[in-house]
Protein backbone atom coordinates (compact mmCIF):
# COMPACT_ATOMS: atom_id res chain seq x y z
CA UNK A 1 0.00 0.00 0.00
CA UNK A 2 1.66 3.06 -1.26
CA UNK A 3 0.38 7.02 -2.21
CA UNK A 4 0.13 7.77 -5.83
CA UNK A 5 -0.78 11.58 -5.15
CA UNK A 6 -0.85 14.67 -8.06
CA UNK A 7 -1.66 18.15 -5.60
CA UNK A 8 -2.01 21.05 -8.08
CA UNK A 9 -2.27 24.50 -6.89
CA UNK A 10 -4.99 25.21 -9.07
CA UNK A 11 -7.05 24.54 -11.77
CA UNK A 12 -6.04 26.95 -14.31
CA UNK A 13 -3.53 29.23 -14.89
CA UNK A 14 -3.55 32.46 -16.63
CA UNK A 15 -4.21 32.29 -20.60
CA UNK A 16 -4.12 28.22 -20.74
CA UNK A 17 -7.24 25.75 -21.08
CA UNK A 18 -8.49 24.19 -17.67
CA UNK A 19 -6.39 21.78 -16.58
CA UNK A 20 -3.75 22.48 -19.22
CA UNK A 21 -0.87 23.51 -17.91
CA UNK A 22 0.12 20.18 -15.85
CA UNK A 23 -1.71 17.97 -18.94
CA UNK A 24 1.13 15.56 -19.13
CA UNK A 25 1.47 14.99 -15.19
CA UNK A 26 -1.98 14.03 -14.97
CA UNK A 27 -2.57 11.91 -18.13
CA UNK A 28 0.15 9.84 -17.15
CA UNK A 29 -1.05 9.31 -13.40
CA UNK A 30 -4.35 8.05 -14.91
CA UNK A 31 -3.10 5.91 -17.96
CA UNK A 32 -3.37 2.71 -15.84
CA UNK A 33 -6.62 0.90 -14.98
CA UNK A 34 -9.76 0.19 -17.04
CA UNK A 35 -12.67 2.06 -15.29
CA UNK A 36 -13.09 5.91 -14.95
CA UNK A 37 -11.58 8.16 -13.34
CA UNK A 38 -13.99 9.27 -10.21
CA UNK A 39 -14.21 12.92 -10.09
CA UNK A 40 -15.80 15.02 -6.88
CA UNK A 41 -17.72 18.03 -7.53
CA UNK A 42 -18.38 19.05 -4.03
CA UNK A 43 -16.26 22.08 -3.47
CA UNK A 44 -18.64 23.85 -6.15
CA UNK A 45 -16.91 26.36 -7.43
CA UNK A 46 -19.18 29.37 -7.79
CA UNK A 47 -22.09 27.78 -6.27
CA UNK A 48 -22.06 25.50 -9.71
CA UNK A 49 -24.03 22.21 -9.61
CA UNK A 50 -22.23 18.71 -9.23
CA UNK A 51 -23.90 17.97 -12.59
CA UNK A 52 -22.39 21.03 -14.53
CA UNK A 53 -18.79 21.12 -12.53
CA UNK A 54 -18.52 16.79 -13.85
CA UNK A 55 -19.37 17.81 -17.44
CA UNK A 56 -16.54 20.46 -17.46
CA UNK A 57 -13.61 17.76 -16.08
CA UNK A 58 -15.33 15.54 -18.13
CA UNK A 59 -14.76 16.90 -20.81
CA UNK A 60 -10.87 17.93 -20.34
CA UNK A 61 -10.32 13.94 -19.34
CA UNK A 62 -12.22 12.68 -22.00
CA UNK A 63 -10.37 14.64 -24.66
CA UNK A 64 -7.29 13.11 -23.42
CA UNK A 65 -9.42 9.55 -23.99
CA UNK A 66 -9.44 8.64 -20.10
CA UNK A 67 -13.23 7.73 -18.95
CA UNK A 68 -14.83 10.18 -16.35
CA UNK A 69 -17.74 9.44 -13.95
CA UNK A 70 -19.14 11.78 -11.49
CA UNK A 71 -19.18 10.37 -7.81
CA UNK A 72 -22.73 11.21 -7.02
CA UNK A 73 -23.33 9.11 -10.29
CA UNK A 74 -22.48 5.58 -7.96
CA UNK A 75 -25.00 3.99 -5.94
CA UNK A 76 -22.19 5.14 -3.18
CA UNK A 77 -18.98 6.74 -2.84
CA UNK A 78 -17.93 3.36 -1.45
CA UNK A 79 -19.04 1.66 -4.97
CA UNK A 80 -17.40 4.38 -6.61
CA UNK A 81 -13.97 4.00 -5.19
CA UNK A 82 -14.23 0.03 -6.20
CA UNK A 83 -15.15 1.00 -9.96
CA UNK A 84 -12.33 3.77 -10.09
CA UNK A 85 -9.24 3.89 -11.90
CA UNK A 86 -8.36 6.89 -9.79
CA UNK A 87 -10.71 9.94 -8.09
CA UNK A 88 -9.98 13.67 -8.94
CA UNK A 89 -11.40 16.25 -6.45
CA UNK A 90 -12.08 19.64 -8.05
CA UNK A 91 -11.32 23.24 -6.70
CA UNK A 92 -13.81 25.38 -5.15
CA UNK A 93 -14.86 26.21 -1.82
CA UNK A 94 -12.58 23.94 0.81
CA UNK A 95 -15.40 24.71 3.56
CA UNK A 96 -18.26 22.92 1.05
CA UNK A 97 -15.63 20.19 0.19
CA UNK A 98 -15.02 19.16 3.30
CA UNK A 99 -18.53 19.34 4.61
CA UNK A 100 -19.96 17.14 2.05
CA UNK A 101 -17.12 14.66 1.88
CA UNK A 102 -18.76 13.70 5.44
CA UNK A 103 -22.03 14.24 5.00
CA UNK A 104 -21.91 12.14 2.07
CA UNK A 105 -19.50 8.79 3.40
CA UNK A 106 -17.32 10.08 0.62
CA UNK A 107 -14.41 11.00 2.99
CA UNK A 108 -13.88 7.29 4.58
CA UNK A 109 -14.35 5.83 1.31
CA UNK A 110 -11.65 8.02 -0.51
CA UNK A 111 -9.49 7.77 2.23
CA UNK A 112 -9.58 4.14 2.34
CA UNK A 113 -9.25 3.78 -1.61
CA UNK A 114 -6.51 6.39 -1.73
CA UNK A 115 -4.01 4.73 1.32
CA UNK A 116 -4.47 1.55 -0.58
CA UNK A 117 -2.71 2.37 -3.90
CA UNK A 118 -5.42 4.20 -6.00
CA UNK A 119 -4.27 7.14 -8.03
CA UNK A 120 -5.55 10.97 -6.68
CA UNK A 121 -4.97 14.10 -7.62
CA UNK A 122 -6.23 17.11 -6.42
CA UNK A 123 -6.56 20.92 -7.27
CA UNK A 124 -6.92 23.90 -4.93
CA UNK A 125 -9.48 22.39 -2.36
CA UNK A 126 -8.88 19.36 -3.47
CA UNK A 127 -5.00 19.43 -2.87
CA UNK A 128 -5.96 21.16 0.49
CA UNK A 129 -8.06 18.33 1.71
CA UNK A 130 -4.59 16.27 1.19
CA UNK A 131 -2.71 17.75 3.93
CA UNK A 132 -3.41 17.58 8.00
CA UNK A 133 -6.24 19.82 8.13
CA UNK A 134 -7.96 22.82 6.11
CA UNK A 135 -6.12 25.32 8.69
CA UNK A 136 -4.43 26.67 5.64
CA UNK A 137 -7.17 27.17 3.39
CA UNK A 138 -7.90 30.60 1.51
CA UNK A 139 -11.72 30.18 1.02
CA UNK A 140 -14.51 31.77 3.19
CA UNK A 141 -15.98 29.27 5.27
CA UNK A 142 -19.13 29.75 4.16
CA UNK A 143 -20.84 26.47 5.71
CA UNK A 144 -19.96 25.04 9.17
CA UNK A 145 -17.99 21.32 8.54
CA UNK A 146 -17.63 18.92 11.93
CA UNK A 147 -14.01 18.71 12.02
CA UNK A 148 -10.99 20.63 10.28
CA UNK A 149 -8.95 18.06 10.04
CA UNK A 150 -8.39 16.87 6.06
CA UNK A 151 -7.25 13.32 5.07
CA UNK A 152 -3.55 14.03 6.51
CA UNK A 153 -2.14 11.64 3.43
CA UNK A 154 0.94 14.42 3.98
CA UNK A 155 2.41 15.32 6.81
CA UNK A 156 2.05 19.19 6.35
CA UNK A 157 -0.75 21.66 5.15
CA UNK A 158 -0.72 23.15 1.37
CA UNK A 159 -1.83 26.93 1.13
CA UNK A 160 -2.48 26.87 -2.76
CA UNK A 161 -2.45 29.69 -4.97
CA UNK A 162 0.14 30.97 -2.81
CA UNK A 163 0.94 34.76 -3.30
CA UNK A 164 3.76 36.68 -2.70
CA UNK A 165 3.54 40.05 -0.34
CA UNK A 166 2.59 42.90 -2.92
CA UNK A 167 5.25 45.72 -0.85
CA UNK A 168 3.72 48.61 -2.34
CA UNK A 169 0.20 47.60 -1.58
CA UNK A 170 -1.18 50.08 1.25
CA UNK A 171 -4.46 47.98 1.97
CA UNK A 172 -3.55 46.74 5.95
CA UNK A 173 -5.62 43.41 5.37
CA UNK A 174 -3.18 40.48 6.32
CA UNK A 175 -0.65 39.49 4.04
CA UNK A 176 -0.48 35.25 3.17
CA UNK A 177 2.78 35.24 4.87
CA UNK A 178 1.21 36.47 7.98
CA UNK A 179 -2.12 34.68 7.86
CA UNK A 180 0.23 31.45 8.26
CA UNK A 181 2.79 33.29 10.85
CA UNK A 182 -0.22 33.46 12.70
CA UNK A 183 -1.48 29.66 12.02
CA UNK A 184 2.08 28.51 13.92
CA UNK A 185 0.99 30.59 16.91
CA UNK A 186 -1.58 27.63 17.22
CA UNK A 187 -0.50 24.64 15.24
CA UNK A 188 2.80 22.39 14.92
CA UNK A 189 2.31 21.57 11.29
CA UNK A 190 4.84 22.66 8.44
CA UNK A 191 3.21 24.46 5.67
CA UNK A 192 3.71 24.51 2.01
CA UNK A 193 2.85 27.59 -0.10
CA UNK A 194 2.21 26.19 -3.24
CA UNK A 195 2.18 28.80 -6.17
CA UNK A 196 0.36 28.74 -9.34
CA UNK A 197 1.27 26.48 -11.81
CA UNK A 198 3.19 24.58 -9.67
CA UNK A 199 1.91 20.98 -8.44
CA UNK A 200 3.23 18.22 -6.03
CA UNK A 201 3.76 14.38 -7.45
CA UNK A 202 4.36 11.84 -4.75
CA UNK A 203 4.51 8.26 -4.95
CA UNK A 204 4.96 6.69 -1.60
CA UNK A 205 7.88 7.99 0.04
CA UNK A 206 9.59 9.94 -2.86
CA UNK A 207 7.42 13.65 -3.40
CA UNK A 208 8.69 16.12 -6.37
CA UNK A 209 8.02 19.64 -6.82
CA UNK A 210 7.08 20.23 -10.36
CA UNK A 211 6.44 23.42 -12.50
CA UNK A 212 8.72 26.77 -13.16
CA UNK A 213 8.43 28.36 -9.26
CA UNK A 214 9.70 27.42 -5.87
CA UNK A 215 7.27 26.55 -3.39
CA UNK A 216 7.86 28.38 0.57
CA UNK A 217 8.03 26.68 3.02
CA UNK A 218 7.03 27.53 6.78
CA UNK A 219 7.93 25.74 9.77
CA UNK A 220 6.55 27.33 13.31
CA UNK A 221 9.29 29.62 14.88
CA UNK A 222 11.15 29.53 12.27
CA UNK A 223 12.10 31.97 8.59
CA UNK A 224 10.37 30.72 5.68
CA UNK A 225 12.32 29.12 3.40
CA UNK A 226 11.96 29.02 -0.50
CA UNK A 227 11.86 25.22 -1.49
CA UNK A 228 13.01 24.70 -5.25
CA UNK A 229 11.34 22.14 -8.06
CA UNK A 230 12.36 18.83 -7.64
CA UNK A 231 12.78 16.13 -5.48
CA UNK A 232 12.02 16.68 -1.71
CA UNK A 233 10.84 15.60 2.07
CA UNK A 234 9.54 17.53 4.71
CA UNK B 1 -32.61 48.36 26.00
CA UNK B 2 -30.72 49.37 22.60
CA UNK B 3 -27.52 48.82 20.82
CA UNK B 4 -24.57 51.12 20.50
CA UNK B 5 -22.38 50.33 18.32
CA UNK B 6 -19.12 51.65 16.20
CA UNK B 7 -18.12 48.50 14.01
CA UNK B 8 -14.58 49.53 11.83
CA UNK B 9 -13.41 47.59 8.61
CA UNK B 10 -9.66 48.30 10.10
CA UNK B 11 -8.16 49.46 12.78
CA UNK B 12 -5.25 51.10 10.75
CA UNK B 13 -5.69 53.42 7.92
CA UNK B 14 -1.86 53.60 5.47
CA UNK B 15 0.34 56.36 7.08
CA UNK B 16 -1.89 57.24 10.25
CA UNK B 17 -1.42 56.15 13.45
CA UNK B 18 -3.52 53.26 15.12
CA UNK B 19 -7.34 53.56 15.47
CA UNK B 20 -6.38 57.41 14.32
CA UNK B 21 -8.63 57.71 11.38
CA UNK B 22 -11.93 57.45 13.37
CA UNK B 23 -10.87 59.03 16.54
CA UNK B 24 -13.30 61.51 16.62
CA UNK B 25 -15.66 58.67 16.80
CA UNK B 26 -14.60 56.31 19.30
CA UNK B 27 -13.59 59.45 21.58
CA UNK B 28 -17.54 60.08 21.44
CA UNK B 29 -18.84 56.69 21.66
CA UNK B 30 -17.02 55.91 24.87
CA UNK B 31 -17.24 59.73 26.85
CA UNK B 32 -19.83 58.59 29.27
CA UNK B 33 -19.89 56.69 32.20
CA UNK B 34 -17.36 56.07 34.68
CA UNK B 35 -15.47 52.75 34.38
CA UNK B 36 -12.63 51.46 32.14
CA UNK B 37 -13.32 50.84 28.27
CA UNK B 38 -12.79 46.53 28.74
CA UNK B 39 -10.26 45.67 26.06
CA UNK B 40 -10.65 42.40 24.72
CA UNK B 41 -7.88 41.10 22.89
CA UNK B 42 -8.39 37.15 21.82
CA UNK B 43 -8.05 37.49 18.24
CA UNK B 44 -4.40 38.27 19.15
CA UNK B 45 -3.40 39.27 15.57
CA UNK B 46 0.17 38.14 14.29
CA UNK B 47 -0.39 35.96 17.36
CA UNK B 48 0.48 39.03 19.77
CA UNK B 49 -0.49 38.17 23.25
CA UNK B 50 -3.31 39.46 25.19
CA UNK B 51 -1.37 41.63 27.67
CA UNK B 52 1.02 42.75 24.59
CA UNK B 53 -1.98 43.30 22.59
CA UNK B 54 -4.29 45.28 25.56
CA UNK B 55 -1.20 47.47 26.55
CA UNK B 56 -1.16 48.69 22.45
CA UNK B 57 -4.83 49.34 22.54
CA UNK B 58 -4.68 50.89 25.77
CA UNK B 59 -1.85 53.45 24.97
CA UNK B 60 -4.41 55.04 22.03
CA UNK B 61 -6.98 55.18 24.63
CA UNK B 62 -5.44 56.63 27.41
CA UNK B 63 -3.86 59.03 25.34
CA UNK B 64 -7.43 60.49 24.98
CA UNK B 65 -8.05 60.49 28.41
CA UNK B 66 -10.56 56.99 28.44
CA UNK B 67 -9.42 54.34 30.70
CA UNK B 68 -8.80 51.12 29.46
CA UNK B 69 -8.49 47.71 31.16
CA UNK B 70 -8.05 44.02 29.26
CA UNK B 71 -10.96 41.54 29.66
CA UNK B 72 -8.27 38.93 31.42
CA UNK B 73 -7.30 41.27 34.01
CA UNK B 74 -10.76 40.67 35.57
CA UNK B 75 -11.99 37.80 37.71
CA UNK B 76 -14.72 36.61 35.08
CA UNK B 77 -15.74 38.29 31.78
CA UNK B 78 -19.22 38.95 33.62
CA UNK B 79 -17.24 41.13 36.09
CA UNK B 80 -15.54 42.81 33.48
CA UNK B 81 -19.02 43.97 32.10
CA UNK B 82 -20.66 45.14 35.19
CA UNK B 83 -17.78 47.68 35.85
CA UNK B 84 -17.36 48.84 32.44
CA UNK B 85 -18.41 52.03 30.60
CA UNK B 86 -18.03 50.37 27.28
CA UNK B 87 -16.48 47.25 25.32
CA UNK B 88 -13.79 47.22 22.59
CA UNK B 89 -12.69 44.07 20.63
CA UNK B 90 -9.50 44.81 18.98
CA UNK B 91 -8.78 42.91 14.83
CA UNK B 92 -6.88 39.99 14.50
CA UNK B 93 -7.68 35.89 13.48
CA UNK B 94 -12.23 35.92 13.58
CA UNK B 95 -11.52 32.14 14.43
CA UNK B 96 -9.34 32.82 17.51
CA UNK B 97 -11.39 35.18 18.65
CA UNK B 98 -14.61 33.25 17.91
CA UNK B 99 -13.58 30.19 19.63
CA UNK B 100 -11.83 32.36 23.03
CA UNK B 101 -15.05 34.03 23.61
CA UNK B 102 -16.77 31.42 23.55
CA UNK B 103 -14.35 28.83 25.83
CA UNK B 104 -13.90 32.08 28.17
CA UNK B 105 -17.77 32.85 28.88
CA UNK B 106 -16.64 35.75 27.86
CA UNK B 107 -19.51 35.78 24.74
CA UNK B 108 -22.27 35.47 26.84
CA UNK B 109 -21.28 37.93 29.36
CA UNK B 110 -20.83 41.06 26.38
CA UNK B 111 -23.97 39.66 24.51
CA UNK B 112 -25.85 40.18 27.39
CA UNK B 113 -23.91 43.75 28.35
CA UNK B 114 -24.33 44.99 24.58
CA UNK B 115 -28.09 44.33 24.11
CA UNK B 116 -28.20 45.91 27.70
CA UNK B 117 -27.01 49.36 26.37
CA UNK B 118 -23.28 49.13 26.86
CA UNK B 119 -21.38 50.95 23.48
CA UNK B 120 -19.39 48.86 21.84
CA UNK B 121 -16.85 48.89 19.27
CA UNK B 122 -15.07 46.56 17.21
CA UNK B 123 -12.47 46.58 14.51
CA UNK B 124 -11.72 44.36 11.69
CA UNK B 125 -12.44 40.70 13.34
CA UNK B 126 -14.41 42.63 16.18
CA UNK B 127 -17.01 43.90 14.14
CA UNK B 128 -17.23 40.76 12.16
CA UNK B 129 -18.41 39.27 14.93
CA UNK B 130 -21.25 41.87 15.83
CA UNK B 131 -22.92 40.10 12.50
CA UNK B 132 -25.07 37.42 11.82
CA UNK B 133 -22.48 34.46 11.61
CA UNK B 134 -18.12 34.61 10.64
CA UNK B 135 -18.92 33.33 7.38
CA UNK B 136 -17.41 36.11 5.97
CA UNK B 137 -14.16 36.84 7.27
CA UNK B 138 -11.45 37.03 5.31
CA UNK B 139 -9.20 34.52 7.94
CA UNK B 140 -7.56 31.68 7.99
CA UNK B 141 -9.34 28.91 9.85
CA UNK B 142 -6.10 28.07 12.49
CA UNK B 143 -8.93 26.75 15.15
CA UNK B 144 -11.68 25.20 15.45
CA UNK B 145 -14.72 27.36 16.78
CA UNK B 146 -17.35 25.12 18.26
CA UNK B 147 -20.11 27.06 15.88
CA UNK B 148 -20.15 29.98 13.22
CA UNK B 149 -22.86 32.15 14.79
CA UNK B 150 -22.06 35.42 15.63
CA UNK B 151 -23.55 38.24 17.99
CA UNK B 152 -25.88 38.64 15.57
CA UNK B 153 -26.34 42.15 16.49
CA UNK B 154 -26.91 43.29 13.10
CA UNK B 155 -28.62 40.95 11.00
CA UNK B 156 -26.40 40.89 7.96
CA UNK B 157 -22.58 39.67 7.61
CA UNK B 158 -19.86 41.94 7.80
CA UNK B 159 -16.75 41.34 5.24
CA UNK B 160 -14.24 44.07 6.34
CA UNK B 161 -11.10 45.15 4.37
CA UNK B 162 -13.72 44.75 1.64
CA UNK B 163 -11.36 45.16 -1.49
CA UNK B 164 -12.01 45.50 -5.06
CA UNK B 165 -11.49 42.40 -7.60
CA UNK B 166 -8.33 44.07 -9.71
CA UNK B 167 -8.84 44.02 -13.03
CA UNK B 168 -5.19 43.52 -14.40
CA UNK B 169 -4.21 40.39 -12.29
CA UNK B 170 -3.77 37.16 -13.58
CA UNK B 171 -3.62 35.55 -10.56
CA UNK B 172 -6.58 32.47 -10.40
CA UNK B 173 -7.39 32.78 -6.76
CA UNK B 174 -10.72 33.52 -6.22
CA UNK B 175 -11.56 37.63 -5.92
CA UNK B 176 -13.73 38.56 -2.93
CA UNK B 177 -16.82 39.29 -4.45
CA UNK B 178 -16.63 35.68 -6.14
CA UNK B 179 -16.06 34.41 -2.55
CA UNK B 180 -19.75 36.34 -1.27
CA UNK B 181 -21.37 34.91 -4.27
CA UNK B 182 -20.21 31.49 -2.72
CA UNK B 183 -21.42 32.12 0.38
CA UNK B 184 -24.65 33.20 -0.93
CA UNK B 185 -25.05 29.85 -2.71
CA UNK B 186 -25.67 28.30 0.77
CA UNK B 187 -26.58 31.52 3.02
CA UNK B 188 -29.55 33.98 2.82
CA UNK B 189 -28.15 36.96 4.61
CA UNK B 190 -26.99 40.12 3.28
CA UNK B 191 -23.61 40.58 3.52
CA UNK B 192 -21.87 44.81 3.94
CA UNK B 193 -18.07 44.56 2.23
CA UNK B 194 -16.69 47.40 4.67
CA UNK B 195 -14.03 49.34 3.01
CA UNK B 196 -11.07 49.97 5.03
CA UNK B 197 -11.35 53.98 6.19
CA UNK B 198 -14.77 53.23 6.79
CA UNK B 199 -17.37 51.99 9.84
CA UNK B 200 -20.43 52.07 10.88
CA UNK B 201 -22.35 53.48 13.49
CA UNK B 202 -25.60 51.87 15.31
CA UNK B 203 -27.70 53.33 17.79
CA UNK B 204 -30.93 51.32 18.17
CA UNK B 205 -32.75 51.18 14.83
CA UNK B 206 -30.51 54.63 13.21
CA UNK B 207 -27.87 53.17 11.05
CA UNK B 208 -25.06 54.96 9.89
CA UNK B 209 -21.89 54.42 7.37
CA UNK B 210 -19.45 56.75 7.90
CA UNK B 211 -16.02 58.01 6.06
CA UNK B 212 -14.60 58.36 2.20
CA UNK B 213 -15.86 55.53 0.63
CA UNK B 214 -18.99 53.83 -0.08
CA UNK B 215 -19.89 49.69 1.28
CA UNK B 216 -20.97 47.10 -1.50
CA UNK B 217 -23.82 44.83 -0.20
CA UNK B 218 -24.36 41.52 -1.47
CA UNK B 219 -27.76 39.88 -1.36
CA UNK B 220 -28.46 36.82 -2.51
CA UNK B 221 -29.48 36.16 -6.05
CA UNK B 222 -28.90 40.00 -6.68
CA UNK B 223 -26.91 42.11 -8.37
CA UNK B 224 -24.19 43.76 -5.78
CA UNK B 225 -25.04 47.28 -4.97
CA UNK B 226 -22.96 50.59 -3.80
CA UNK B 227 -23.99 51.62 -0.50
CA UNK B 228 -23.12 55.71 0.22
CA UNK B 229 -22.04 56.92 3.38
CA UNK B 230 -24.44 58.68 5.28
CA UNK B 231 -27.58 56.78 7.24
CA UNK B 232 -29.19 53.28 5.84
CA UNK B 233 -31.33 50.50 6.55
CA UNK B 234 -30.13 47.04 6.29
Amino acid sequence: MSLHLLLASTSTVHGQPYLGYFKEAWTAHFAQGTGPVVFVPYARPGGTSWDDYTAHATQAFEAEGIPMRGIHSFASPAEAMTEARGVFIGGGNTFVLLKTLIDTGAFHAIDAAVRNDLPYMGSSAGSNVAGRSVGTTNDMPIVYPPQFEAFGWIPYNLNPHYLDPTTDSTHMGETRETRIKEFHQFNDVAVMGLREGTWLEIHGTTSTLHGPLAARIFTAGNVPVEMPSGPFSL
